[in-house]
């Protein structure tokens, strides 16, 4: 075991539980919720391993959590961060010195060091780059997860159609010639998304409606893959046709959709739903769980997939450099 | 077969296909949708029965029906009325003389006379009284289906809970020990709720939601059955614990609830769906079906369930008539 310091540094939580709000993941100062400290390296126990934390991606979840918004309670005092890449460092597993990926609510990986359970350990290849590792559970598999909900032939509609899920469910699509409709703020975002591997775009500005009904009304979608949760998701479930599916795994706008078409789901079969990774893993057999992560990194490196990189912020500068880069394009990192 | 006449008395939609509102079912005047008429009297063809129809309830869907703002089109010219009770006339079955109920969208059961096929009729039994047989479909088997959505041990919330639907599934709970909470409107239906079965009321008046969530969060339903579709019912919805499900079959108001939980869908597994007869009878088994109209009939005999019978109108009267007599308690029948 290599010689371990008595105390990190880490970002940890100020707040305890949930704040009882619902403003979503946009975040101007982090003061509030997060303080950069000095705490003790966790002690390894029992069926946990410890690791060298090398860097975590900032998603959406993370910032729904330390704003006491998801779906876990806070834990004042301690670290922040729900996935990421990092080196074993002890514990009793034949991967201490490997490269692993961890996740999960409560981990805290917004630190030098963290403790994972040992059976949840993810080894690396050695082919797979630092912030692929750093972000191949929660995002890539609730991409593949949601892809899986789509029965044969539907075609699919995708809200924030540029997050890093969406990319990675459009991308599916295209390879298995399904028609996905990328619905978007701006016509400026039309042409990535068509990159991404939309086959329409449904753009949510000016008078969008009646264009927007058209399309769906041949294009058939019964499948609205969302993570934004506005009045604009709502009204789209409307014209979508009967079976529909409104299928919600985040709530990125602070709005309170008015359901419009409750009728719908009487007469035409339409349902609302959600889904919630933690649970996915919960009830899913481990040799699934295996294989699902087996194909993210074959995909991340073969290049099917691509992480969107923005900016790599040093943790001790998350403080002060977070709120500015998460309004950059791509998707942050924090370099452990 | 019996001489038929030429023509005969019916209530016809003055209106084609929808109408594209969404006002409920309540109505002031009749004269906008429907009119009485004298029409030819339907043709036996092949795989149908004529029938002498005798009663017909009025149900929340018969108005929204006429109103346009049902699961199926109005057809212009045809008689309105979605089931009733009646002796078969004439067609190529053994059912000839005796009394049969029939129901289904596009029937047009308020005239003198109706076509059914014959697969559809059921023969009621002598102990069968006519109010009984006339609405012993869309109500009691919609009941029926209801309550089975019950997981074992999961107590129910029922909205409209003095509506024939909303009677008719407390009294089911109460038979079965299974906690089921009525929601209603004024402090004084609590008592008529708790003699139809209910364990506990939640009054929607004044400053209700307090109270309301502490019951919830003490008797832990998780089965939502749901006729109204107001914002009162979206904030008990949101009130509910883990895996809950709104389930709605009706909408009696006219508001659009906002969703203040759409994160519960996600963290807490809840979801929201649709019932409708139509789809049941469509996706259920012969036997199956045929079993739950026996039990109907049983529980109508025995007097487990009682039809609440309100006003009963001539059909000659039925315009002049029938919105004053569905202002009184009870459901109203047309007499044909």
């Amino acid at each position: 075991m290599t010689d371990l310091p008595e105390t990190m540094k880490a970002l940890i939580l100020t707040e305890n539980g949930y704040s009882g709000t619902a403003e979503g993941p946009a975040i101007d100062r982090l003061e509030p919720y997060l303080e950069a400290a000095e705490i003790a390296v966790p002690q390894v126990k029992d069926g946990f391993a410890l690791i060298r934390m090398i860097m975590s991606p900032v998603n959406p979840s993370d910032l729904h959590f330390i704003k006491g918004e998801y779906g876990e309670p806070r834990v004042k005092g301690a670290p922040a961060g729900f996935e990421g890449v990092g080196t074993v460092v002890a514990g009793d597993t034949p991967l201490v010195g490997q490269r692993v990926s961890i996740a999960g609510a409560g981990l805290g990986v917004w630190a030098e060091y963290a403790l994972a359970p040992i059976a949840t350990l993810i080894p690396c290849r050695p082919d797979l780059k630092d912030t692929d590792a750093a972000a191949q559970i929660v995002n890539p598999l609730t991409a593949l997860a949601l892809y899986d909900e789509h029965r044969a032939g539907d075609a699919l509609i995708v809200t924030a159609a540029l997050s890093q899920v969406g990319r990675m469910i459009l991308q599916l699509a295209r390879e298995n010639d399904l028609p996905a409709i990328a619905v978007i703020r701006r016509e400026e975002q039309a042409e990535a998304a068509r990159a991404a591997g939309a086959s329409e775009c449904i753009v949510t500005a000016g008078e969008w409606r009646k264009n927007a009904a058209r399309l769906i009304s041949t294009v058939k979608p019964r499948l609205l893959i969302d993570a934004v949760g506005d009045q604009a998701v709502a009204d789209i479930f409307g014209m979508m046709p009967n079976r529909a599916r409104w299928l919600t795994y985040g709530k990125l706008s602070s709005e309170t959709p008015r359901l419009e078409t409750l009728g719908h789901l009487i007469f035409m079969d339409k349902r609302i739903d959600g889904f919630w990774l933690t649970r996915w893993f919960r009830d899913t057999p481990p040799d699934a769980i295996a294989n699902a992560i087996g194909t993210v990194q074959e995909r991340f490196v073969t290049g099917k997939w691509q992480t969107e990189t923005g900016a790599i912020v040093p943790l001790d500068q998350v403080m002060a450099k977070l709120p500015d880069a998460l309004r950059q394009p791509g998707k942050c990192f924090i370099r452990l």
